[in-house]
């Protein structure tokens, strides 16, 4: 069994990815912390939590670096970029489900995080944990960076395609809509009850952090520096993220060729469907999975020419976020990728 | 008091309707139809209904027609065609709030709504009621056909620039997320609320009947015809439109002027509110209101150069309907344009 | 027009209450105060607002008391103490929205609250403000204590019938289901969006501080003291409050007999509506409205003999609170009661 | 792997039943029927589904009975008394998650469902399906009468005390909120999006059918017949009931006691939680699992004496239907009694 830990585990993904974990067949969960909640069970504050005594525990790297193996960072940014090192340096291995260690231009991170980059040689050991692009990177590194949950949807969308010389890399669209959870546990008047229900609104227009991480990884599928426009959408649900997005074509191609390059692209991947023709993605159908399901259209009434147009869905806290870091560690440690993961997810 | 009657009032419009006119001051509502619920009171059905007797009749065209001066059509597209002939013939003015008299060119209709026009001479002598683009035209007018609630946000969206030289016409993308009485009351598995609850998908892309009427629209502001990309989602609320809109700019411009051209543009409208720098619409601001929210924002990292997007918000039964068809006639009948839809909406 | 000014406007209550007294045709609203938001416009915080520029500014009660006749009181309990006292002594007339000045005994007060009250004699003048038990009083009160958004809906379930022979005055439970709106609107984790939506649960069992207040006003009615149960429940919706209320009957009654007892009690009642038999309140009926619904029932089942089952529903915004308020106000200073409050809600 | 297949699958119950066993360690699903559906893949209808190829296919119990050891019907009441019988005759078990094989008393029975009872000698056969409280009889029955989903609350919530002398078996008062997916996939007015969203309702008050059941087992667990007041509500969200439970004690006791009563009670239990002293159930915490959470509570105010409140939740569509048919399947074949339904649902 393998030990692994839990930094940063009172927020919604560090439980979602305690209950993963504590149920993994190949695992042994041995510590998560918390600083507020130290001492206390963690069934306490998350009641969906059952046959655990596990108890968090305080924030010291020191006393918990000879616990695990293998640590899930939870941390906010910036916090993220020592704890990683430390372990680094005390020859484990890390997950680490911040933005620190994703973005591989430090000057890009500092711009864009507005903190400084503490750590910069470290980067360059980090691999992006999109097990679709980087697998057989993932599987021999010691730090991975986890992708953001925004990231997960729009990387996912557009890797079968952008590297294609069919589309118009510059013209990418990508409107995401978003559930609340993405928006964390701490308390905040804009994610009230009340301020989110029976409401949506745009944010973050142009300015959103997750921008350079998109384009990191697309401009390195289609091997040319690339630029997005990407506005999130924050609407009254629990859970899940659906991002239309839109391509111009150079030219046109039947639709059934761009859903066969999608099915050959995805064709051993466990955890991307690519739907059938005419079948639109829904939130709902993968809340609570790993799956990313992709459906693809394309308008040709347009005076730019045809235009490819994406639809992509995850649940944000698992595919997003807590599975994919599970997949990553099943990959790192050759244990079937799909452990503890396999399920179809209630419905509705 | 103008006589006024509404035909169909068994749904979410109608019933909108019927509540707002029921309250106006210059204003008798004598009959209001449905066949299925005919003989009952509307306040049996509307349990919001106060103080009124006023019962369902079924919908005899030659009976109701003495009853009032004007008549609100909340019927399915087609029915609509011949009703609206029929008040017409007997000198009673119209206003339609079904699809049918909403494009100019029957062709277009007939293709999109796959049934032909039987009255189009009278396609001429109706005018789209959108009064922020059509007011004086309305002012005359005997039928007026009541716009759509995605074209409303959309061409309110884009009129103020789409006539300028500097955007890129052939670039427009509509992305807009809809609350659930979109769809009417009718019961239909995919509108139950296990199914759009904690859910968001898109639906009928590039085959949305809205699109012609956006496109018709924009086009004779711009004086230049022009097609765009428009995706609608569902989203779990009850009333609200949020459109996204993406327009290339062929140069670049400052956004203090672009705001400025809003500004200017709706300058004297009583519904449509210009947002303050940096403030983003939501859905919630405009729920039980006639009011359009528009907030404009520019991205200039795009490797296509300057985008303009433009997000607008409406409540979907008021400005995108009910409110709308009152502000109609309003202007029709020469009372105040505010008169019926001045308060502000409840809020949370 | 009479002059009003709010204290404590930042809350649900206060703009609600501002949102109908700048519309109210007999008032000028003159002033509203919030120390956080002091010299903000209220637009900007509730974007709902139009036609406005009424800014927020800090609570100086020497102040603010000459810029108005009547002032509404919206602060926390303990703070509304000393306010309104404030206010009492220079002359002017107060609605408070706290439960400052509800209970008549001081020690029942102290006991619930936690914290001394610094105002008895007060107490004595001022009146609990339930139109439908303290008309003639509040005509001519200087000091309204409006009521809790719970006690409403019990008292009004329960005015007809708790004084009749017929019923063990005893056996009162009081099962209510509300809304996330009466949490207010300052960020705590348990009324986060995720936290609500998707659940229900029960809290405050048998310690809710609205529980003396609902004892209070219905021992008046009885003409003698009783205790009830009381338990209230959080549910995932913005506004409104369901209560089923049960109640033993000491002899068996027709159900027809209590629908004429509560239909004469309420007859000339402008916001009660007691409904036809068979019709269930539902929250949404009463949304965004001054009135209250109710229907009653009869089980004959039990072995206890005949349970009377009251349902009553109201909107916890308006006559849980601010509606109200606005109606006490309309009857101390002769206006139409039903003034600014009369319009049906929208729906759905 | 034992065989089993389901018998109408098309619905919420029918499909989670599906999802669960797809993944059960110990069984095989062969079949899956739906008149509606027949022919089509079943993750067609529930895109929730993965990794299975399974079809739905016509109700022919003839073809159908040869495929499977152990059947689950989730057919509407009245359908399942043939088909139970059916299966009977020819050998098989059966699990019916329709009420038709629930009332021991067929006259019961024909009273509430208003339809003749056609098999009454199965009645005798068939066990009323709550291991709680009938384990030793499931394990040897051939047929199992699987338990409402409200009955299931409010059967676990008072059978620790309703045995006892201090209660007043006859004081029962059960209240209960449901989300909406207890009212079926087939579209209906009432069940719609706008139609629930925002608002709660209770209904049945009295006359629901799920009154009978309860009396019936808590009768039998009381040694004496006994009736109950149970008012169901309707509020807005998908899944989970919470009942609050009334009961007046004879005498005193304290808090502490009953508590030690009720973890006494289900001391062995697998699905059954005793919350901690003032912690209060939610219906997000039993979410996707088959767990009951209970809490009890002391009201010692009350002029009719102390009354004791419990407080239960389940999620509807597990431990009140589908998990609840997996765990009696496992308790009747000798399987880990918690095969298939051990881990923690996903949160929030």
């Amino acid at each position: 069994m393998l030990k692994v830990a839990i930094l940063g585990g009172s927020g919604y993904a560090g439980a979602e990815l305690a209950r993963m974990l504590l149920v993994h067949p190949h695992v042994e969960l041995t510590a998560i912390t918390s600083e507020r909640l130290a001492g206390t069970l963690i069934s306490d504050t998350f009641l969906n939590f059952r046959n655990t005594d596990l108890r968090f525990e305080p924030m010291n790297l020191k006393a918990i670096e000879v616990k695990a193996d293998l640590f899930f960072l939870c941390l906010p940014h910036k916090a993220s970029q020592e704890a990683v090192a430390h372990f680094h340096a005390a020859g484990k291995k890390v997950i680490d489900l911040s933005a620190d260690y994703r973005l591989k231009n430090a000057g890009v991170y500092e711009k864009w995080y507005q903190t400084p980059h503490m750590y910069k040689p470290l980067l360059k050991k980090a691999v992006y944990g999109l097990p679709e692009l980087h697998r057989a990177k993932i599987k021999k590194a010691s730090i991975i960076a986890n992708p953001g949950c925004y990231p997960t949807t729009a990387i996912l969308g557009l890797s079968p395609i952008i590297g294609q010389d069919i589309v118009d890399r510059d013209s990418v669209i990508i409107d995401s809509k978003s559930g609340t959870s993405g928006a964390g546990r701490t308390p905040a008047q804009p994610f009230m009850f009340c301020e989110v229900n029976e409401s949506v609104k745009a944010y973050a227009i142009s300015v959103h952090r997750h921008t350079p991480e998109i384009e990191q990884e697309l401009s390195g599928v289609a091997g040319k520096k690339l630029n997005v426009i990407f506005t999130p959408h924050l609407i009254p649900m629990d859970r899940g993220i659906l991002s239309t997005i839109y391509i111009r074509l150079k030219k046109s191609i039947s639709l059934s060729k761009v859903q066969k390059m999608y099915r050959d692209f995805y064709r051993d991947e466990p955890f991307v469907r690519v739907l059938n023709n005419g079948v639109y993605p829904m939130t709902k159908a993968v809340k609570g999975s790993n799956y990313c399901d992709i459906s693809v259209f394309l308008d040709k009434r347009s005076g730019k020419g045809v235009t490819l147009i994406i639809v992509s869905a995850i649940d944000n806290l698992i595919k997003g976020a807590s599975g994919a870091a599970v997949q990553n560690m099943n990959i790192m440690y050759g244990f079937d990728e799909t452990s503890g993961l396999a399920s179809s997810p209630p419905s509705p």
